[in-house]
């Protein structure tokens, strides 16, 4: 029995893990479940899922408190006892998929407690990839990539030697708006940014889709886990969104991992690795995809994705400042505050003033996130 | 260093081979070639990689010794000596390339020696799948696939715990006539048969891969290779010959193997395994394929796909009628005695007249072999 803990348990991700849970009930237990608002839901999972404790955002404490009196449930909530609940000696492996920023300290406390990640929350290597893959090292942890073209990755690579990829391929699906250029982007709202094509995520992730700063973090989060050079990783839009990435190895030969755009199946990877389970999941047919596609692409309308790959190159708090000014701008348009295709002008803006700090530790990254918050915020108010 | 005895060295896949071996000259040795009828280019691989045995057809065994004489390199001839030669202490793996029926006793004989077989005569599966690999299970050897379709699945299980495999899916070029009809195909000469699409290869698996019975041995041969039922193993048509074949596993992910039609790929890796080797054989890129497509093979015209899965199911000394039947009748087809569609219909008449064995021996296999060879003769030159 693999006891798990996920932070971000009403979120797109943490749902589907819980459905991933249910499948396998004789192998997989929850026994912490995190959430931020959504306490009805959060409710709801407790009830079904009896885990040892569930965590909520501090407002609506009271409210899950009261909910579950009568249930062997213990219910907690602040930021700190989210940081401080991964050490629990029963839980096995954390999933952590929060959104954004908020996932990195449970993370690293986790895996200072020696708990195994199951990743879903990108930004945690996008900001401090150095600093989370060194204690990895230190404390022999296994990250675990539950995103679908790191899982894929990661499953091409069982059983290979070390030190044999030549490169890897991140498709993406080009989002809603491929092939479209920057004179039309100017005018779209947050309801055509949010429908994307293939996936079923939250609200943050798919906008990160329409711009392409998904892929570029998921270059960033690649180069990290995969431990490998800028020039390593190459995206290919690939708009069926049906191989979910390629590894070329030194031999030429390329791996592919290929099915439904499902995240249930790279979460239960995430979870049952070595092994695979057998599950009811739809399963993928070639007859109705008999054209899988592959472009270049299009980084002069979608800057987002060349502002990633940059940042990364450059290394340091630039990465930190990229994803943080994207969440302020991108939470921006969901608020028609801005425009689609300024998310990509604040993000640029605050790469060029936001001072730099070339090894950043956890304090100074945590400063720059802030920094970079207020600043990009205060722009886009004045 | 991995030494090599290489049976069928003059022939596509075994000079294609010594390419292999001539670029990791630090890592393989070239210590046995057997050829039949081409002697000058045995000659020629001789000179330039001094094995220490060379094996040829009996006719010329008197030229090749002669061209030999100033050089280390022992000269052979005759069936028992190719039979024989395997055993050798020097050998590490033998590649057993012989085209049609003729690597079974060589190949049977190397596993009794427990040398590791790179096994690129599939005909050695299709006819005694079962004795070989209980024989390879018994001596604990290796079977390490040559053909570009099994390789692919071989290198996707790399890794993967056992039995996971949920189904594999081998793909197809659809050879020259795909898309064509049964009337189209009436007045194919062998030329045209012989203008393979995508890989170039010797001229019996060329035809064979015109009338997709390459596909139906490939099927039989999966079966034994990864211990599969024949509902397990599906063919897909894909015209680019980019995804080499496909896996599924039991918890509904698929990994594909990719790359140019290139066969010194999944030779080198048959060497090289489990290793993988750098080399400079041509990259695939992307972008020269931006439409990968697949289609249901259209078993109605290409009758003799339908007739190996038959065969397979059937079981016994069904494949090796198959087997035997087919190559005759491409002989007689590449001799312009017989049409392009009577192939199917001479392997139909073998299989309903050929007495049936349920558990062969290898003697009966060779009767049966035999047997069926002389009766298509006769009913051809009739």
């Amino acid at each position: 029995m693999k006891r798990v803990a996920i932070l971000g348990s009403t979120g797109s991700i943490g749902t589907q893990a819980l459905e991933v849970i249910q499948q396998h009930a004789d192998k997989l237990k929850a026994v912490v479940l995190a959430a931020g608002n959504n306490y009805e839901l959060l409710v709801h999972q407790a009830k079904t899922f009896l885990p040892e404790y569930v965590l909520i955002h501090d407002e609506h404490y009271s409210k899950v408190k009261e909910a579950l009196q009568n249930l062997p449930v213990h219910v907690l909530s602040g930021k700190k006892n989210l940081t401080d609940i991964v050490s629990l000696d029963s839980i096995d492996v954390v999933l952590t998929a929060l959104v954004g920023f908020a996932g990195l300290e449970p993370t690293i406390n986790a895996i200072k407690h020696k708990k195994n990640i199951a990743l879903a929350n990108k930004e945690t290597l996008v900001v401090a990839g150095e600093l989370i893959t060194q204690l990895c090292e230190q404390y022999q942890v296994q990250l675990l990539p539950v995103d679908s073209e790191h899982s894929a990755i990661f499953q091409c690579l069982t059983g290979e030697p070390l030190d044999t990829i030549e490169k890897i391929y991140l498709t993406a699906s080009g989002g809603p708006f491929r092939g479209k250029k920057r004179q039309d982007l100017q005018h779209i709202t947050p309801q055509q940014a949010l429908k994307h094509p293939n996936w079923s995520m939250g609200a943050k992730i798919t906008i990160d889709s329409a711009t392409l700063m998904n892929k570029g973090l998921e270059v960033i989060e690649a180069k990290w886990l995969f431990n490998l050079s800028p020039e390593q990783i190459e995206v290919v839009v690939h708009p069926q969104s049906i191989i979910h990435s390629m590894v070329e190895f030194t031999d030429g030969s390329i791996k592919a991992q290929m099915g439904l755009p499902d995240m249930k199946l790279p979460i239960q990877y995430a979870l049952s690795y070595p092994d695979r389970w057998q599950n009811d999941f739809p399963r993928f047919n070639f007859f109705n995809y008999p054209n899988l596609t592959f472009e270049v692409p299009d980084t002069q309308t979608f800057t987002c994705l060349s502002l990633a790959i940059q940042a990364m190159k450059e290394g340091g708090t630039m990465p930190c400042v990229l994803n943080a000014a994207n969440e302020i701008a991108v939470q921006a348009f969901l608020q028609h505050k801005i425009g689609f295709l300024q998310i990509a002008d604040y993000i640029t803006r605050a790469m060029e003033n936001i001072p730099h700090v070339s090894n950043p530790d956890v304090h100074q990254l945590l400063h720059t996130d802030n920094q970079t918050r207020r600043q990009v915020e205060q722009w886009i108010e004045s």
